[in-house]
């Protein structure tokens, strides 16, 4: 059923973030929704920081709304309205998928990290026994470093503006995963050869700023979790080289059906229960 | 552009009532908005009458949510949630269309008695001078009988279960209308020339029962202001005795292009504007 059939037994999902213009998750998730045969429809909202709570109260109060994508900025703030965290966004502190289930109680998940192995594997890279640069320790790039972590990477560098919120996430992935190197650095990717952006760095199409120092000749991949404007300085530096690129199209493709299951509750393809072998939780 | 292609971009309406399956509202509201080429989609809104404040709240809060089409039962609770009451709204105590002004207060508005007006004269059925029997003293009955007074009907025998609610309707139509014969009367539209059902008697298709005795033969015209199911009991009574019906999706298609204006707050086709020549307010 195409999503422009709405009609009042329609389901309705959103994403939830600010600004919202930018998204590509509408497209995306109703394009699989459709390809689903699914009676349902996802619209953006553009809820402010300040708002989050009663938007999410408001969408818990629709009866017929299954559930949301949360993106920038909301993404750790939203687990404090969740009353059934999953393990991987407990441990993350962010959630970017919510659902609101038959007795209205809020369960969050976070399926990014995963998106992220998943895309960089159909770009045929394998993140196993490489040497990663993640630039970014928010709600993204923890949950992209812990899932890098269980895909077996041997060193992961985090870069962060804040140094102390990495040096946290460098602790508590190195707790998880304590075969593998990881250690807080500066913004340079040196000899890394998976080289990730998870900053918001590159969101605005006016600042053609890089997250860190350009000197990525050394990568076979560089990821960039901004979606618009495409392409992203970073992309475009990283193509000029001859380098592979995943961004964060990619990443949204490799997870839209993720968000489609969890938010219906389709239990089998949650992200958590997808994880490649060898993967530890 | 076809509603299916919603991006960030896109703006968002509602319909916010309970139940939610039945409405017409989405597919109707959509087809105008394609109509238009306007970058918005309608969804429907499950919420109960406890939830009604936080869902507006929500939606209050969520910045490319341009309005909410509101139906039975928050037609008159929604009042008190609104900080700019239309005349035509606040004489009726309730609200069908509620629309967020850029700096987000709400502002309300009703439509539904200009609609049956509109419906009624495209039908044929011309009120003025008419002897009419409405059932129903609720939101949209009171939006019925002032529309109706308004458009010069000569006699206006209303009905209701509580018949301190049609007691109260009665008063405040004559303060407004004195040269009509404005009065309470039972279950029996005797020899009315216009019999309409604006009471919820019909929505539940289990239930063939009538809003009213069946003695509809006087009649020039039967209105039901019921959407689903189609047609109703009455409507099917009416069409038997070869009378003039006009049902509640005959009513909705008049007040669709009302319903985007306001929302959208295209303030020239506001219908407090365009009353017919020779209506007084």
């Amino acid at each position: 059923m195409p999503a422009s059939i709405v009609s009042g037994h329609t389901e309705v999902l959103a994403i939830l973030g600010d600004p919202i213009r930018q998204v590509r998750t509408p497209a995306l998730v109703n394009a699989e929704i459709a390809r689903r045969g699914l009676d349902a429809v996802l619209v953006p909202l553009q809820v402010s920081e300040s708002g989050l709570g009663e938007a999410v109260a408001g969408l818990r109060r629709s009866g017929n709304v299954r559930g949301a994508v949360v993106t920038m900025p909301h993404k750790q703030r939203v687990t404090a309205l969740v009353q059934r965290l999953s393990s991987g966004a407990r441990r993350i502190g962010a959630c970017n998928v919510i659902r609101f289930a038959p007795d209205r109680t809020v369960h969050g998940e976070n399926t990014d990290g995963h998106a992220l192995v998943s895309a960089l594997t159909a770009a045929g890279v394998c993140p196993a026994g490489a040497d990663v640069f993640l630039a970014g320790a928010g709600g993204a790039g923890s949950s992209i470093g812990f899932a890098l972590a269980g895909a077996g990477v041997s060193r992961l560098a985090i870069h962060n503006r804040n140094h102390a919120r990495a040096e946290e996430l460098a602790d508590n992935i190195r707790a998880q995963h304590p075969g593998i190197a990881v250690e807080v650095c500066g913004p340079d990717p040196k000899q890394a050869r998976i080289v990730v952006n998870a900053t918001s760095v590159g969101l605005h199409p006016g600042l053609r700023e890089l997250p860190f120092k350009p000197e990525i000749t050394m990568a076979d991949a560089v990821v960039d979790i901004v979606i618009s404007p495409r392409p992203t300085a970073l992309v475009e530096a990283a193509r000029r080289q001859g380098i592979t690129v995943v961004d964060g199209e990619d990443m949204l493709r490799a997870q839209v059906a993720a968000f489609v299951d969890f938010m219906l509750g389709v239990p089998s393809t949650s992200p958590n229960h997808h994880r490649p072998a060898g993967q530890k939780g």
